[in-house]
């Protein structure tokens, strides 16, 4: 069961916990960055989510590094069960602050042209941050399924 | 297998795909009778995504009944399958679209007063064409999952 791709306590499941912090991470200071974020209740839930989603994968990074150090086994069933739920609900938490936010800079830049006509507004920076939170969503969602196909197979 | 809730060629099968096709319909009805629905991305991706998942749980809904009149088996590993693919790329897209809608809803009720300071535009519909994409949504996903089940336990 060690073979599989991206489960934990090897280096792929290490590489995808590292991928999820740091797009999270860029995604948080990205909005932080952004003057004015606090007006939008959308950027507001995403630097909330993107939060969580960095300390979640922190933890479980923490926990890999701890697995490949001293090889200990992390496929018990009450581990797995754990991080399925952990991973789903930061997964599906994620996609949704990702897609609010993706309207809300559509809205701006497409349709009612608020980045043309008020060059104040950081539009580039609210972009940038829900770039960063769809590649965090992408490898969260990853571990979500490897982690259900585990759960499935134990 | 029959007898999980929610399979194909059931009454509780039939019964989340009415659901589905129903708030589906209603979100694009909602939607398309807001005047200027058109202008933005949001709705225009939610009137899209709604009459994607309207056709295709009409179309189960139809093999459904026709399984119930002729008491036919649904549950061969090529039709689950296809209904495994179908289902989570409908959920995937109507969650999508639920959560960008509902992103610039927020935005126009709660952060710019958008509704307050126009009181021609459809704030009203938006919301009901959001709720009803959500509760859609909500059957959907329950779909997915146990067309998922079904798969695994095949």
């Amino acid at each position: 069961m060690r073979e599989l791709a991206g489960s934990p306590g090897t280096w792929s499941g290490l590489s995808l916990r590292v991928g999820q912090l740091v797009f999270a991470a860029a995604s948080v200071c990205a909005t932080a960055s952004a003057l004015g974020f606090a007006a939008y209740t959308a950027f507001c839930y995403l630097i909330a989510s993107m939060g969580l989603q960095a300390l979640w994968s922190l933890g479980l990074a923490c926990l890999d590094c701890y697995a490949l150090k001293f090889k200990k086994d992390l496929h018990s069933a009450v581990l797995v069960s754990l991080f399925v739920v952990g991973d789903w609900v930061t997964a599906i938490l994620s996609f949704a602050a990702s897609c609010s936010a993706a309207g809300v800079v559509v809205l701006f830049d497409r349709d009612i042209y608020a980045c043309r006509r008020d060059p104040q507004l950081p539009c580039g920076r609210f972009e940038l941050a829900t770039a960063c939170a769809f590649l965090s969503w992408a490898f969260s969602a990853t571990s979500a399924l490897v982690m259900f196909w585990l759960l499935a197979s134990l």
